[in-house]
């Protein structure tokens, strides 16, 4: 039974760290919300999975993982249940933590990007809270993406088993995620990005040599890659950047 | 050896959901920035955990729980630690993982409590972001308080062991960390929460009932509780409220 991807369908969003999993380990799933229609797929079978009376665990918000029975919510949460059957996780307890917590430490990272073109709110469009974004995305640039990628780039030197990985020797869904909020970082804010990387050579590494890996390489070209596009958390607002 | 917790002084913040599940389960522990100077704690040892160049993971913020050799960061990663061990949530994985989730997405409606009075910037004071916090909190008054409390309504009532708790028939670190945040609310929302709770009686029972909790009860008299102030998460403006 291949894994159900509940997520909207235009955006990569919170979506994109579970998709990224899913690919780099070439597990079958499906994305539902971007199915055929004649498959009973797309948007109304993802909104029945929010919505559905009859599910005793309903969850908060998409991202939703269907594995059989088992029915997940909370990007954080679902990469903690498919770390060890994609093997995208080390095996001690003490590993799969600190993993869990480098991935933590990037969803706070990508709701802040989030916040810096919808500080006032999220039911309210960026034309609506601009004066106040411009603001947000001031400290965002100039404090936060430093502090967040410099602390990543101390992860990485200080990896007793060398800084190729956040954890441990092999690939990590921590790994992946890193991967994915630099390239959101660099869309969105690219003079800033710019600069916090040269300052964060492993980093910078780590994020190429995602890209280059096979499985993921092959994700990246295809049309399963949705690309970055303002209605997502990365949106590049030029005068947002700086 | 009793767990350390390392988090600021001042304020109950994100540290006071770990508080909580230590004193629930009655483990005993070292508030490490409240200890006395004389015992070689205070700030200076908080600041050394999070800056010691030795640690091989170093947290990127507090709340940090050190116990032994272990160093973990991230409040949702330290309560996903301190669960089995104190006997605060199941035994089985899906009772681990929906715990887990219902944690991080308390954790979400906290963020977005502290986004109401610094939507521009953590960097920034209150005063100098309050046209915007008015903006902010106005959607969060109305949208969101409704909604969160709303999720958590229906998760008691599909409670399949009965609406007393978030999971399963006994109280879990998920059930504190609900008292905490409905607390935080009435504390910070007054007349929105008053509103919104009288639509959820299920959360406001469980709010209640762990109240009473009898190590929860004696912590809350104890000088341990800090009150809360406007340094916190949880900030009475009385203009944010309505």
């Amino acid at each position: 039974m291949p894994y159900q991807l509940h997520y909207w369908p235009g955006i990569q969003g919170r979506g994109e760290f579970v998709r990224l999993a899913l690919e780099a380990a070439g597990a079958p799933y499906v994305d539902v919300a971007r199915g055929s229609a004649a498959d009973g797929q797309v948007l109304p079978a993802l909104l029945q999975c929010l919505n559905n009376p009859a599910t005793a665990r309903p969850s908060f918000a998409c991202p939703v993982l269907v594995d059989g029975k088992r029915v997940i919510g909370q990007t954080a949460a679902i990469l903690l249940y498919l770390g060890p059957r994609l093997k995208l996780v080390g095996a001690s307890e003490a590993d799969r933590l600190w993993t869990h917590q480098i991935q933590l430490t990037i969803a706070d990272a990508v709701d802040e990007a989030h916040n810096t073109h919808h500080p006032v709110g999220t039911g309210l469009y960026y034309a609506d809270q601009k004066a106040e974004a411009l603001r947000a995305a001031k400290g965002f640039r100039l404090q936060r993406i430093p502090k967040y990628l410099g602390w990543l780039e101390t992860v990485l030197a200080r990896n007793p088993k060398g800084g190729k990985h956040l954890v441990g020797a092999r690939l990590s869904y921590a790994d992946l995620s890193l991967f994915q909020l630099v390239a959101g970082l660099r869309y969105a804010f690219p003079k800033a990005s710019q600069r916090a990387l040269k300052k964060t050579p492993l980093v910078q590494a780590l994020h190429e040599r995602v890209a280059q890996h096979p499985r993921v390489a092959a994700y990246l070209r295809s049309e399963r890659r949705i690309a970055f596009n303002e209605d997502g958390i990365f949106r590049h607002y030029p005068e947002l950047d700086g």
